[in-house]
């Protein structure tokens, strides 16, 4: 056995979904469980904006992952019953092709020059490494936020690829709240004098911008309530006071955050992925969302929003739950009474797990 | 008459609320109406973070002020009725000592060197004021956003001072999430290159940060709700596209309000103030908030809060006014349900003058 994770190779040109291409791509994933005879019990998982295809320890990599208390062996996502494949996002920055990646026949990394990404390229890529594997329809796709929108790309682009899916704190289309606050994270990149229209380098790493855009992230993925609990007015000493701040422990909170993802994340990976977010729309190139949904072959979906969630408010899934349902897809939706705002997904395992583990029985 | 707007010079030292002192001050302010012969029909406006003391357009300027649908004859604040007094306040740049101002004996702005500001001391130096034009008790103060957060400083610095208070989308104390937005505008000022610990110019204006600050501050100004009515996913074509955005109208939006506010604030007078705020507490130097209204001698007051408001969140209001009421002030509270968010009372006047008129009657 490999103790290397797995690399999927895709050697031909690939046509990005509003134009340009690449002329060849590579997918890190990774897995768990095994895939039956008929191939018929993957389970696909599509990761929000910032994880790696390390959704749980495996034999390859025993560290815990971002959805450890969700996958494996008798869990919700149970590896004992599904073959669970998990992937990093064409145009992230963990393994697979992105705009951090050298481009072929130049020996530098692509940044401006990759061409522009949509979320229908993620799951088309995705496709690939599916039928590779040999797998032509998924029992279910998974996709928590910017994953649920690649989950409905999915369905979108490939018509019965999927009997079944669950859609986490996602949306048809993104608000101009969510936009807002993307854009503005993209524009604190920008203006980093250190960005230098994407030539920086390790040494001169736009730090100041990719840690005003993780800051602002967390402040989108959690809740006003949850501080408010966690917090209050409570100071910290962690870090010297400083002429913007570092009186509060909301404030050197926000701090340990964006320094852990200063270094973990590629600038230029972070805006394509964050402008694809911006423009992906579920009907696009359909008539709407509900005639794509009709046409996806999709049997069974269930949909869960967070009654916190500022970026990705409840009423999104609602809508998505109710376009489903209007499809004809035999649809559950869930409202859940989290503190936790976005982020419940990856924190509130309480919540979560009974529904995702009696959806998938 | 004079066609000068008027001025207060207060020409002793003036010892702050967390230490040092100011050699001098002067406040600009502007007022409507007439004071009555025993000085009892006065009401003072504090403002939210930016505006200056032209709320309302008056005989010195016509031009429409930053309430000018609440304040004049026969207005819901009656300038037929009342004498109404608007003050810029103490730290600000709209003609009032702040860090924008000279240092007397430099020639230098006082930037940086400026003393801590706190809500108290924009109390403190509007008592002088009014104590100047002969009013020692106040028929109403009223306050909205960081306004509110300065009538309730004005009720713990001076007992008596004012028998009714209107407090609009405010709180006793801001939450950590009020105090994360406003701790990421500040950064984004302080990391811009041309912030130069406060040793900027005309020429070299921290633009990019202060953009930054402002777009921030309207994402959290208005709702999510709001924005979705308004401008859903509406392409935007008034400026160019650039690789950070500019695609939807929602941004374009965030720019106009953004060049707006670059040139005509202060850097170090936001950061200032903006601070100011965070530390705000209606309890401290007293047991807590309630004996300190209890001993303030208020007699009535009115505390409006609005349900989309993300900075300051109805539960604020809600407990401000559970907390006047506990300490024996005759108190009514409204709960709006107005799609306008933080910025409601500057756009929702069909919900806000039917209260404030009926109050002041």
């Amino acid at each position: 056995m490999s103790t290397e994770k797995p690399l999927f190779h895709y050697d031909q040109s690939f046509p990005l979904y509003r134009g340009g291409e690449l002329p060849r791509l590579r997918l890190a994933y990774e897995t768990w469980g095994e895939l039956n005879d008929d191939a018929s019990n993957a389970i696909l998982i599509f990761t929000g904006l910032s994880p790696g295809a390390h959704a749980a320890s495996n034999e390859l990599d025993p560290t815990p992952g971002w959805w450890e208390p969700m996958i494996g062996p008798g869990k919700a996502v149970d590896s004992e019953r599904f073959f669970i494949i998990c992937v990093n996002s064409l145009g992230s920055c963990k393994g697979s092709t992105g705009p951090a990646s050298i481009e072929p026949g130049t020996g530098q990394p692509w940044r401006l020059r990759f061409p522009t990404l949509s979320i229908e390229d993620i799951a088309a890529s995705t496709r690939l490494l599916l039928l590779d594997l040999g797998i032509k329809q998924l029992d279910t796709v998974i996709g928590p936020s910017m994953g649920g929108m690649t989950a409905l790309a999915w369905l979108k682009l490939f018509p019965n690829a999927t009997r079944r899916m669950i859609n986490i704190s996602s949306a048809m289309a993104s608000s101009p709240y969510a936009i807002a606050i993307r854009s503005l994270q993209r524009e604190a990149i920008c203006t980093d004098n250190n960005w230098n229209n994407g030539q920086y380098d390790e040494e001169t790493w736009p730090e100041d911008g990719m840690r005003f855009a993780r800051k602002l992230g967390m402040i989108s993925y959690r809740s006003a309530a949850e501080w408010q609990a966690r917090f209050g007015r409570e100071q910290q000493s962690q870090y010297p006071k400083t002429i913007y701040g570092m009186d509060f422990s909301v404030e050197s909170y926000l701090e340990n955050h964006a320094r852990r993802f200063i270094g973990q994340f590629d600038p230029t990976c972070y805006i394509y992925l964050s402008h694809a977010m911006d423009w992906f729309d579920a009907g696009d190139k359909h008539s709407d969302a509900q005639t794509m949904m009709a046409r996806s072959g999709l049997e069974k979906a269930m949909v869960i929003g967070i009654g916190t969630d500022a970026l990705f408010p409840v009423w999104q899934q609602h809508e998505m739950a109710d376009t489903l349902k209007r499809a004809g897809v035999d649809t559950q939706y869930y409202a859940l009474d989290s503190v936790e705002g976005h982020d419940a997904f990856l924190i509130d395992h309480d919540h979560f797990n009974p529904l995702i583990r009696g959806f998938l029985v």
